[in-house]
Order: C-alpha cells, then sequence, then structure tokens
C-alpha cells in the first residue's frame, strides 16, 4: 500500500539508520511504513540529499554516527531497543535528543524470560540436566516458592513486569532501583546503601539494569560475595555490568552455584569464551526478550504522531544519568 | 509431644502401612501424629495383636496387602499419595474404601511443575542446551505465549491447578477429561470422541490422568500421530499410561519434538532404558510433585477427624472407574 503523500502536510521523510550490515532493515521499514501509513519511512541509503536536509525525526537500531551527522536539521532519535548505551556514548555530547523504546509486549517477553529462568533455577533443571547425563535417579528436596527470594536489580519498565510475574508464581520478590519505588507485593530497595540487605537475603538475583557509568563493572566480587553461599544469577540486561573475572572467580569457589546469561561483553560471545563449557552457566543468544518489530512499530508511530501534531517528545533519556 | 490418651475415646490405634524397605516411615509416623495429637499413630510394626485385632482405619504409602489382611476390621484406608492405581489393584476385590490425597498444596506443587516444563518448551531451552554444547549463537524466533496452546489430559485436582497458571502466564490452554467439565478461560472437552478435535491444535501436551484400565497406554501412535508436526509432550502422571514404544518411533521420526517425563514404567527407571541418553527427551526422577508430609498430614488428620465424629468418609475412589 503506498502512502498518500500531501507534501505540505508531511514535511520530511522519516530515515531508518541502523548499524553498519544489520539484517533487517527492509523489515524495519515495512513494519514502520504498516504502522504509519501517513509518513514515508526509507531506509538511510534511500534518502535524498533533499530529504537529508530537512529531516527532522530519524529511527534508530545502533546507527552510525557518522550518518547521523549527515543530517543537519535532526532534532530526535527514536530508538527501536531498549537499551540505549551505545546512543548515550555516540550522542552524549550532541544536542540530539534520544527516545528510547517502552513496549509493554517487550516488558511482557522479558517479564516470561524472568519467570522462565527462575522457574529453571527454582526447579533445579541444571542439576537434573547433570544427573540425566550420569543417569542418575535422585529426586532433590522440593523447596517451595514463598521460601525463595529473587531480587530484581532495576525496577524500571522490564523489572517491575518481572516483579508481577514472580510473584503470581508465588515467589518472594525484592527489587532495588536508584530513586525509591513502591511495587505492591515487593519489598523495595533503593541506592547503594540498602543493596546489602537486600543481597543478603536474596536466592535468585536477576540483573535488569541499563548499562551507564554508574553500573558497569556494579556486579564485582564484593557484591557477589555479599549473596548468601549457593545463590544464583540471571543477566538479562548487559554483558558490561557484570566483571566477568569476579562471576566466574565466585562460580568456582561454588559461592553462586549457577548463572544464566543471555548478554556478554562481547556479542556473539566468542568461540573462545569460558562460559559456553562452564557447567554451571546457561549461555543464552541474547534471546530473552527480543524486540516484537509489529508492536514496536505501533509505539514508535504513536510517538511520532503525538510529535507531528504537538512538537512535543515522549521521555528523552538522562544523558547525565545515562538511562 | 506424648498424646493424651483417653483410652474410651480413642478406641484403636491408626497404624501406617508403607511398601517394604520404605525409607520414610518413621518421618511419617511423626508428622501424622504431630497433626493429630488427639490420636495414637504408629509404625505397622510396632502394632499390638489388640491393636490389629480392632484397627478400623490405616494410613498407607503403597502397603504391602499380606500386612492389610492382618486387619479383620478395617473399613478403610487413607492414601498419603495422589495416584492410588496400586492400592486398587490390590484392594479392589476386597471390601475396603480407598481415600486417596487430595491437596492444594500438591496441587499447587504440580501447576508449578508444568508451568516452569511449559515454559522450558515454551523457551525453547533444550535447544540453547543444544546449542551451548555446540558453541552455537543462534537466537531462534520467538513465539508469544497466547499462540501455544497447551493442553492438559486429566482436568481433576492437579489438571484444573496446572489450568489457571498455564492461563496466567498467557498460554492458550485446552483441557480433556471423562465428564463434561467447565473451567473458566479452559476450551474443554471430555471422552474419546472429543479428543481428536483437542489433539490437532495441541503444541504441548501435558498428562495428569490417573493409571487407570482405561488409560494404560492410551498415549499411542495414533493418539500421538493426531498432535501436529513438532508438537511435544510432558509426562507427569505415570509412565504406564504411555506406549513408550510408540513414544520413541514418534521422537525417532521427528513427529514428536521433544518429550519431559518425570514418570516411567519402572522406576527407578533402569540404566539400560534409551530414555536417558536420548537428545529429545528429558528424564526427571519421580520430581514435579512430592507430597508435603506436614500438608498430606493435616488434611489426612482433618479426614479423620471428621470420620471420628460423623463416622463419615471424604469421597472414596470409584474401584470400577479406578480413580
Ligand atoms: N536481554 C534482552 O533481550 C534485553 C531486552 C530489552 C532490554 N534489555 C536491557 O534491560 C534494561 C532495562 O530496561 P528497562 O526498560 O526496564 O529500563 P528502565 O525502565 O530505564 O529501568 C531501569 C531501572 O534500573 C534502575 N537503575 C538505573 N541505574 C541505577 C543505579 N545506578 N542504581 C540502582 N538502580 C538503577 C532504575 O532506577 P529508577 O527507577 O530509580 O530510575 C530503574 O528502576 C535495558 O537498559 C536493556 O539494557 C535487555
Ligand atoms: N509425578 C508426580 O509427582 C505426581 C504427583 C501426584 C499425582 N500424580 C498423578 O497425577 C494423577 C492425577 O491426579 P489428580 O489428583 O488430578 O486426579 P483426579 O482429581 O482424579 O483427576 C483425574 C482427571 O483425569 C480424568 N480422567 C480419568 N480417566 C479418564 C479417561 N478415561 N478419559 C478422560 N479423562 C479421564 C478425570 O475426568 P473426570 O473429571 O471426568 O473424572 C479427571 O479430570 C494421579 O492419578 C497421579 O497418578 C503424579
Amino acid at each position: 500500500m503506498k502512502p498518500n503523500l500531501i507534501p505540505n502536510l508531511i514535511p520530511t521523510v522519516i530515515p531508518f539508520l541502523a548499524a553498519p550490515g544489520y539484517a533487517h532493515t527492509q523489515a524495519w521499514v515495512q513494519a514502520l511504513q504498516t504502522a504509519m501509513p501517513e509518513e514515508q519511512i526509507v531506509a538511510f541509503d534511500d534518502m535524498t540529499d533533499e530529504a537529508k536536509a530537512t529531516c527532522k525525526v530519524a529511527i534508530v537500531a545502533n546507527p552510525n554516527p557518522a550518518e547521523l551527522q549527515q543530517l543537519p536539521q535532526l532534532q530526535w532519535v527514536h530508538s527501536v531497543w531498549a537499551g540505549v548505551e551505545r546512543l548515550v556514548a555516540d550522542l552524549g555530547n550532541t544536542d540530539l535528543k534520544i527516545v528510547r523504546l517502552v513496549d509493554p509486549q517487550l516488558a511482557n517477553t522479558m517479564a516470561e524470560a524472568v519467570l522462565a529462568w527462575t522457574l529453571y533455577l527454582h526447579r533445579d533443571m541444571p542439576a537434573y540436566a547433570r544427573q540425566q547425563a550420569q543417569k542418575k535417579w535422585q529426586p532433590r528436596e522440593y523447596v517451595a516458592a514463598r521460601q525463595r527470594t529473587v531480587s530484581l536489580l532495576g525496577l524500571g519498565a522490564l523489572g517491575e513486569a518481572a516483579a508481577r510475574s514472580l510473584l503470581q508464581a508465588g515467589f518472594t520478590v525484592c527489587g532495588w532501583s536508584r530513586s525509591p519505588k513502591s511495587v505492591a507485593g515487593v519489598e523495595c530497595f533503593n541506592g547503594e546503601n540498602e543493596l546489602p540487605e537486600m543481597l543478603a537475603k536474596t536466592d535468585i538475583l536477576v540483573c535488569l539494569l541499563p548499562l551507564t557509568p554508574d553500573t558497569r563493572g556494579i556486579i564485582n566480587a564484593s557484591m557477589l560475595a555479599q549473596l548468601p553461599q549457593g545463590a544464583s544469577f540471571i543477566n538479562f540486561a548487559r554483558g558490561a555490568i557484570v566483571n566477568d573475572v569476579d562471576l566466574r572467580a565466585s562460580l568456582e569457589s561454588e559461592h553462586i552455584s549457577h548463572a544464566v546469561l543471555d548478554v556478554f561483553d562481547i556479542e556473539p560471545l566468542p568461540m573462545s569464551e569460558w562460559h559456553w563449557q562452564y557447567p554451571h552457566v546457561t549461555v543464552l543468544p541474547h534471546c530473552s526478550a527480543p524486540t516484537d518489530r509489529k508492536t514496536a512499530s505501533a509505539i514508535v508511530a504513536e510517538n511520532i504522531r503525538r510529535y507531528r501534531l504537538s512538537g512535543g517528545l515522549p521521555q528523552t533519556v538522562d544523558i547525565a544519568r545515562g538511562y
């Protein structure tokens, strides 16, 4: 379906910019175009010079900053990813405003992943898999969900949705954020001072923090040591939030019994990395919560529509905080 | 704490009888005694001849039928297990009434297991484990829970609790029973005639049927063939409900993509069995829903208290139906 262009009402085309070699640019252009037939969405490579000269908003997926610099009138970018640490690093010293994806569908998918891999640990699936490999028949002691404390680092869009799913499944749930929060049924902690109290009672620690200057490497030896002996760890946020050497040491000493890792410093995780064959690590290929192109496009469309009508932007990323 | 015995009000001691060599007889005697301090609970081996002569009710865990025959006044037995196919086979031709365990705590634990291993299949954990072993980084396509139909064979105490947990997690849920049922949010089917319609749309089939003459071997080649190509199967009920040769053939032809088996014809599963090393089978050691000795004892106590007061029994097993 060709959009019905009315040049005076639609001042600029909206480009989509992704990382060099990104495979899904055309799929995004189509999904975005379908979600906003009143706009003209194009891949950056298909922009005319005139379109570049007048473009005010772009939709991005880890774009090449050099390409963004070819858009002199650009005021803001809408990311189709929820995590924007790359954009903050690339654009933090410009005047460009960054809007990140906040999609309830993404939060649902992440909440489901947190529930799925929490149950995986809670119901001892890694241990049963090892027993199967050894042909060992040995039921393990059952622990009720309410006797397991699952703690979320990060109580944002994803953390809050995860907390609700975990509560529904009967777990005892704690959460940690920068500013004070209140989530029904969740014991909330905030700031560095309150972190030790939460860690001390955590059986399963789940990371859903954004990667920022404050959170880079925050999960280190000292933090892991504050967890009870035998606790386990799930990272669904970003690899660089964890000090990888410290995590390995805490697994080797068996202080941490198992880690489920979906995100790594370098992705795809290089073949030479220790995680692949470590028996108490579950490696996932950044699959915990993929963006749904259709729902994400609908949310981007809604935000752009509001901008066209009012000139107003949705909440933008706070460059100083980094998220 | 010694119970305060008032001989005229407490006419008989209540024995606990288990299978020969059972390891937890004393733990059960203690848990039951704590739950009903007004009664005197003893292991069968500790019964006096007088106690045997007057005993009307016994608490059992797969008892030796020869021992039950030494209790001439016995009227009913209360099983601490939910599945009573062994008791029905052993006592079906006597006048003894059988009461089985119906424990909401057990139903909760089973519902959690159904949710946990459904999510395990839904989120492709077996495939990701194989990829990890091959150091292969490859996110798989995400399918939303509402696009997966999970069908429960059996909508009894356990099946209904499982259905509720699956619905909460967003799955599309069907259920099958002998008699017509209605469970909010669940598409219900009953009887052999309606089974094909349910099977045809099932992605994950979960067995929670009792083992009876009607259900023995019911999951056979013809039934598995009615599932869509690539469906998976979870058995948390009893091994003998499945025709094991047919299941293996359907896995070998890749018609069934994966089976999670918690129960087997012979338990512990012999080392020589094919399941242990079959890549598309997850073997569990009958751990999906262990009886909780404390909550089970409280329920047995409540049923015995009501019997002492009124002479009435809770619902008893229908020997002809087999459950
Ligand atoms: N693996 C995947 O597939 C995947 C998919 C999507 C997203 N992600 C990751 O998930 C992250 C979280 O997403 P979101 O949408 O939930 O973000 P969000 O809504 O911005 O929430 C971030 C949470 O972290 C807290 N936080 C930030 N810095 C902190 C600090 N220094 N100390 C304590 N708490 C801090 C925030 O506290 P306040 O509430 O006080 O602000 C907030 O609760 C993303 O940044 C992305 O990296 C991963
Ligand atoms: N793996 C474990 O750890 C574990 C733990 C506990 C129990 N179990 C097993 O789970 C089984 C189910 O327990 P439950 O408490 O849910 O039993 P239940 O309350 O008696 O429910 C049995 C269900 O199966 C249906 N059913 C029986 N025969 C049928 C037939 N021929 N065709 C169609 N439907 C049939 C019944 O239909 P109606 O509703 O029409 O009667 C009912 O919905 C137990 O028998 C036990 O073997 C396993």
